[in-house]
């Protein structure tokens, strides 16, 4: 199926090149589909990996793989697999995963264990392991590719190719991060996944990487949500290939740790904010930041409630600025709220305060607001000093004719 | 606005008058509309009441005040208000509370805290005192009337009017139960709310009936989910008069106890499908089995979780046999699954079995099962012995018209 370019999708920026970092696409024919399919990205010998998996039960192999891997902290090559998830395919899955990793080992001179591999797609089916082969021969031929070929690559039905990156100064050095990522909510006839993988030259340790990558995660990957579900097969990978030669981050007390870190949660932000602008149907990018929780934790599960609740979002969806709906998800996430303290906001217009209707707020920059592609809500409990910011799109007949119109 | 009955909706049944309870309609005129919209029943003296009430932590004015009345087990009225919930409504909304029990306690001569009061509709509008008291002058004036009349006075955006009655033999005597109910997941401009009430002629101490009540809602309210959105007001009452003189039950171990609590939890489960069968759009009816579990609480959690995925009711709607999204729902739920030990059916066809697609299953009893208006699911674990039935209904264009079409 075709779906019209997101409303809210940006364009691809221009990405640097990160060195030691070599991407590869080609064609391994997963789908019936005249497309590039298979991501294979080379990794110089010393480079350092972090990740953050999905926490489904029922994870894929794929996952399972790489969560094993990344004990020892070190890559060489990423393959991405698109249009096949292999998730739920029991030992001929695996069988799969194991191939992929032996033929790239053999080839590049190294462990299996140094090799990622990522798969999104239909379920239930297991991944072609001539196909994969077939596909990493033709990868291993190819010349290397631009950021925006492997961002394309990875693809699902994602509706654009998002890539971001940034920079920080570390030691006196320069240092480049990159990142590409997919997902756009779930998509017919199977779940859609997110991954997103990260590039950067400088040199850090992967305990520390990791360290900063589940912080980062912390406030990026896990503050969005499209329609609440989450995929067995959600990766993000960090790798660290050190050939910016800075002096190599081990502690948070090192020299560049916090430029870094602040650099890693910025990209991760951008990242996880164009998936949203992918949301399956999504109209309206919604921003929803909840303060005066008792405490962080508080404040992200009630933002999250409200970023969930298919009320608001087919309110927001139908530019209607029902703050009640919003009382009724703060009300049920079993979080410590005080009705009668509670204020609301739609951009930055007071509706609600003390626990009662603005009287007489003006309607007309209320109504301006929830025209536009960018919505906020802003939420105050009044009991503490704990906050939150959490984003979502809104629910339309766009995911309903995406996710129910079609058949597997 | 109108909207076409349910595909799923039932004939309202006959129900048999329960001894010691009056029920009379009227119009109080709290929207622009021309229909009555107070409820008001009359309970004889010595009538116990129970309840279980929205756990909502921004609870409606009356919510709180049946949680304190139902502290003292008695009642003598029940009024219901349509078409404006009175929640996030302050001060005012609790005098009109007050301002209510008031007026009946005045005019049949009993406490403040013998009159429960619910109202469902618009919120952030306090409901006008001087509307509710004249309405409740009408009613006071009217006929008694039939309980179909009463069950469409409570409704708002429901489809269609919604009853059920059942019979127990306590210590040799027939006792007859009655229960109205109204609700549909949401509705714009505003959230609907789950209002049922229960009316029995069984002797029944309070705590007793609380006790039996809570045991009830747990296999029956609370194991249907139509958009997993929690209204600040949903409340359900039981009222037992005692006229049909069988000796009062007040602890399990009485005669009858077992065939109260039995015709009691039937009851309530016929009440809530009937809400999951009125859900906003619902096409189809959906019974979700999750068996093998660590325990009952586990089971609920994931069928609950499997209820409440738009990819897995989208699903349905689309009558595709996604299993993969049930598979999802599964690991996302967060209890304990083993992946290569999951089993799934559609109706009585099994189409994963041990982690896998059932190789060359017949997929045409499953697609002739989907195509109808009740489709059961059913998830095996295989790790212990907990189970656990919720319903939900299938996620469809209509309900996105129904709550993001219109604006308030």
């Amino acid at each position: 199926m075709s779906t019209d370019r997101s409303p809210l999708a940006l364009p691809f920026p221009a990405l640097p090149a990160i060195a030691g970092v070599t991407p590869h696409v080609a064609r391994a024919h997963y789908k019936s589909w005249d497309r590039c399919d298979l991501t294979f990205i080379t990794l110089d010998p010393g480079t350092a990996v972090a990740g953050v998996l999905t926490q489904s039960k029922c994870p894929s192999p794929e996952v399972e793989w790489c969560r094993k891997a990344l004990v020892l902290g070190q890559a060489r090559a990423l393959v991405v697999n698109a249009g096949n998830s292999n998730a739920f395919t029991g030992n001929r899955g695996r069988a799969a995963v194991e191939a992929i990793a032996a033929r790239i080992a053999g080839r590049i001179g190294c462990s299996p264990s140094d090799v990622f591999v990522a798969s999104t797609g239909v379920i239930g089916v297991p991944l072609p392991i001539d196909k994969a082969e077939a596909g990493l021969d033709a990868a291993f031929a190819a010349a290397p590719c631009r950021w925006e070929d492997a961002a394309a690559t990875i693809m699902t039905t994602d509706t654009f190719a998002k890539g971001a990156t940034t920079q920080a100064v570390v030691g006196g050095r320069t240092v480049n991060l990159v990142g590409i990522i997919k997902g756009s909510g779930m998509i017919a006839p199977d779940m859609a996944t997110m991954l997103g993988f990260i590039f950067t030259d400088a040199a850090v340790d992967s305990a520390f990487l990791q360290s900063a990558l589940a912080h980062a995660n912390n406030r990026s990957f896990s503050c969005i949500t499209v329609d609440g579900d989450t995929s067995t097969s959600d990766t993000v990978l960090a790798f660290a290939t050190g050939a910016a030669g800075n002096a190599p981050i081990v502690s948070a007390e090192d020299d560049g740790a916090d430029a870094f870190f602040a650099a890693l949660a910025d990209l991760c932000r951008q990242l996880a904010l164009l998936v949203v602008r992918d949301g399956e149907g999504a109209q309206k990018l919604i921003e929803i930041t909840v303060e005066g929780a008792t405490s962080d934790r508080s404040a992200h599960r009630i933002a999250m409630s409200i970023a969930n609740s298919p009320l608001v979002k087919t309110a927001i969806a139908g530019e209607d600025a029902n703050w009640g709906r919003v009382v009724m998800a703060v009300g049920k996430a079993g979080e410590p709220a005080e009705r009668d303290q509670l204020a609301i906001r739609f951009g930055t217009t007071q509706v609600a305060r003390d626990g009662l209707a603005v009287e007489g707020y003006d309607e007309a920059p209320v109504a301006a607001h929830l025209k536009g592609h960018e919505i906020e809500i802003g939420v105050e409990l009044g009991l503490g000093e704990g906050r939150a910011t959490v984003w979502t799109c809104d629910l339309t007949h766009g995911y309903i004719s995406i996710n129910a119109d079609y058949r597997s």
